[in-house]
């Protein structure tokens, strides 16, 4: 009799269920809901920094996704009973902290603070923190170095303490009403199972980890002391929040029976510890040491894993190294690039080059895909939104360069696809700097469905095969990984991966001579990234023009 | 009885030729005659350096544009009689010389040679002597460091040795057939006065001292060891060319029976000696000691004069400063950057921001002028077609920086048209810094007639005042004023200048607060101008962005 995954997936507009056979991962039946609060799912303000969710869209989301899920897998395999559905995972996205009361209800739901954004789930794309991060950040720097040392050197306006900051100085009739505050990758499996009362919530590493200065080298959340030199109210709070975190391998609890009518599935079903949508990707890609799993959607992210055996020293400019936070006995390396879609998008639709003939990605991808790599003398700085690897400086900016008064949009196309290659190869640097191998690069996500001129010039500047993972919706594949091994289906994730996850056929192939181009642009993209973004560079700009022409001359057959 | 002066233009696509009133300078005809050879007049090749006219058109544009002039003279002015055109100017684009035989004629327009592109006039921006500009920099670098300091350091490809030299290792036929070479501003005038055998030829001390290297403190054209260490037949050249250039004052004859006849003028008007097109802008915009006349247009050209009386020094980055080169008794200094509306040009074109509808230069502007200084966070260096003043390098690029995912077509046409702000202000700096104040600005040039936003932003940045030229024919007027000079209408040029030109009413004034914001941003774009164009900076990049960052937060009223 088969057995059946499902795996629910909370992204920033819609939630995505799947239901996936256990034997071989084949994907049965999805379904997705669209949140229906503010824009396409997002809460607005007026300060643009500002992005929220409202919590009951999360909980009609479980129900309708997990239905059209369950009625799609029925119509699509005859022999598919939801009764045969034995696990359930969870991946979401984070650092989106929700402020709970005593019973673990959100406070959104409460009618005193119902049409009030500072009670509602704080969407990881929030930055009205960003002053409260800077003050943890120099706080830490001043006398809990540590602290930074796992998370890249800078604590973010996105993630769990900024947000509960600048709740408690903005709203803090909110944050005195918040008995306690729950990440959403935290939240669901919690009520899933009913186990929604803070102190009974199994929170995950994933999230703790990278996002709240979880360590157990330390004990744990962040020492009182330190919270309270931010604010004694934080301090106060520490208490009502959580003293361990849990990996991926660990049940949250069984479906309560409520949950289980409601979705039409057996009572008492395991439902693994969430984890962030990042992570479980990895997963459903096939992470394991040696692989570097890349997410290329709007922005990127870039996951490894090393064995806990490993000893690693701490890597700059990394968002994140946490103990078990992608697979248990692993460390979860996390890079990523702050915009990589969103940089391209930007492009066709702010600057629209040609119009919308000429400007739409089809027709400058195929226009961009005729050129030869350093044709155009063009060379570009992938930070229209910052740089969250290697840099960890969210203010920075683009950078385009080497314009002639012929220069044509789909030239600036491909630089700008080639400037997001070189970031990503700045990335995989890093990681091989610091004794964590790169031995395979494995894509998922939009772009890497979508566009295979991307994935071509990823493969040319790196000099690496880019392979594609199979599942187009890896996150909901690897929290469905996650309900087969809760399940008991597979005694750890690298067998249940090895039967569930896979590669799509098509490899995209690094072209020597393209890579041989790309290494001199490469080397005067580090020259403008070290001269712009760090404060160590020192030096001369004037050679970059010069060599620009001559690597375009090169291309061209001039020389 | 009113008195006429007829002025004729030879510019890149077509000459144009106009009647003046002697009196005031009223323009009372006009008439365009569009060069027949090539693209638009421009002779092309294989090899994209290349660019040539054919002399033919030449003779043929005299006849229509001033036939033409002469018609709607009479058609606009019923007192005008044809009789009444009492001497003649003449200004063309140069360096363009024409290799031409023992009787003054040129090569192109012998069977032999009709085909052959080497035989035509090399239009002032054919490049196909760039190696060639190298060596003769290179070698005046060496032996005679007098002859590059009147020229800004470099020598150019678009100029006169370039050109013979590259004609002669690669069309030695043609040099060797070649008696003599005349700029086409010399030999208009020439022609038009019988005086074109080469040794009668009365050559202008403006192509001679900004083109050919002529200065009288060195015994006039660069001395026969010099041109044989480049090729000795360079040398053997030398005496076929000319001792002695002359200012406009002077008269190369009168104009012949034949040409007065063709014309429909009075025989033996007086003809002046031509001179560069740019140079006769400035004396119709109404060029005296200190006042900056800025032809704006594809290119810019920045003119200004000194008294000859004044201790000029050697100003690095100039192309030149020759004495006589625009009113006789004064210093004429030439700056200029190589591509202002070209810019402009290529961003409507090449990139097409929004398409046809958004991306106009209506459309562009009118967004554009709606944005505040500084507020779009973006810096461009204005030097897609190189920087021709102050850094003289024409293997510069263009470079844009500050783009978030938010960056409008609008904001950065705004951005590009601030760039080339920036750089008249660095040319108005450089000035300035060797002793020429900068009391007035006078603009003309299609830029300068068609577009307010660039005037504005003009001034804001510069802090100064915009004036522009009431004329927009300036060149023309320019020869018009030339041919009533050698009428003997005037005392000199003062005096004619004083009746014939004039400013438009409106005046750009700069807004104080927009100054404020420009300084700050003309500081960092001369970070970057030093940083990416210069050897000898040395430094860090890291402000730039973060610079930027406060000026757009200031701008838009965010701090």
């Amino acid at each position: 009799m088969p057995k059946y995954a499902l795996g629910l997936d909370f992204g920033t507009n819609s939630v995505r269920a799947l239901v996936a056979d256990v034997a071989d991962g084949r994907e049965v039946g999805a379904g997705v809901h669209n949140y229906e609060h503010g824009e396409a799912g997002i809460i607005l303000g007026r300060d643009p920094n500002l992005a929220r969710q409202h919590p009951a869209d999360y909980l009609t989301g479980i129900e309708k996704s997990a239905r059209a899920a369950l009625r799609a897998a029925a119509k699509a395999d005859r022999r598919f009973r939801p009764a045969d559905v034995v696990g359930i995972g969870v991946d979401t996205t984070g650092s989106t902290p929700i402020p709970v009361d005593a019973a673990g209800r959100p406070l959104a739901l409460d009618r005193r603070f119902a049409k009030n954004p500072a009670a509602m789930a704080w969407l990881w794309k929030d930055h009205t923190g960003h002053g409260e991060a800077e003050e943890i950040t120099a706080l830490a720097r001043g006398i809990r170095p540590q602290y930074l040392a796992k998370c890249g050197g800078t604590y973010s306006s996105e993630w769990f303490w900024s947000k509960i900051l600048h709740c408690l100085r903005t709203s803090p009739e909110v944050f005195a009403a918040a008995h306690s505050w729950v990440e959403c990758t935290d939240w669901i499996p919690a009520v899933l199972t009913g186990t929604d009362q803070p102190s009974r919530i199994a929170r995950g590493i994933c999230a703790a980890g990278h996002k709240a200065m979880y360590h157990e080298s330390w004990g744990g959340l962040p020492d009182a002391e330190f919270l309270s030199r931010l604010d004694p109210r934080l301090a106060e709070l520490r208490p009502r929040l959580f003293k361990k975190a849990f990996t991926i391998e660990k049940t949250a609890g069984g479906l309560t029976d409520e949950w289980a009518k409601r979705l039409g599935l057996a009572a008492d079903i395991p439902v693994a510890v969430g984890a962030f949508d990042a992570h479980l990707g990895a997963v459903g890609s096939g992470i394991k040491p040696g692989t570097l799993v890349k997410i290329l959607g709007t922005s990127s992210c870039d996951m490894m894993v090393a064995p806990l055996e490993q000893s690693l020293p701490d890597i700059p400019g990394l968002c994140g190294i946490v103990p078990g936070s992608i697979l248990p006995g692993f460390h979860g390396l996390e890079a990523g690039q702050s915009a990589v879609g969103d940089i391209f998008n930007w492009f066709v639709n702010c600057v629209a080059p040609g119009g919308k003939k000429l400007g739409s990605h089809e027709a400058l991808s195929k226009a961009a895909a005729r050129l030869a790599p350093g044709e155009s003398g063009l060379v570009a700085l992938d930070w229209n939104n910052g740089n969250r690897t290697v840099l960890v400086d969210q203010r920075l900016t683009g950078l385009v360069l080497g314009q002639t008064l012929h220069t044509t949009g789909p030239e600036l196309y491909r630089a700008l696809i080639e400037a997001c290659a070189f970031g990503a190869l700045a990335i995989i640097e890093r990681f091989e700097e610091y004794g964590v191998a790169v031995r395979e690069v494995v894509n998922c996500g939009g772009i890497a469905e979508k566009n295979p001129l991307v994935l071509q010039i990823y493969a040319d500047v790196t000099g690496r095969p880019m392979k594609v993972a199979a599942s187009s919706q890896t996150c909901a594949l690897g929290s469905a990984i996650c309900g087969a091994v809760a399940a008991g289906c597979y005694p750890d994730f690298a067998a249940a991966q090895a039967r569930m996850t896979g590669l799509k056929p098509k490899v995209f192939s690094p072209k020597p001579s393209a890579h041989e181009t790309y290494r001199k642009l490469y080397a005067l993209y580090r020259q403008l990234h070290d001269a712009f973004g760090t404060r160590e560079w020192q030096g001369n700009l004037h050679n970059v023009m010069k060599d620009l022409l001559a690597v375009r001359a090169a291309a061209r057959g001039e020389v």
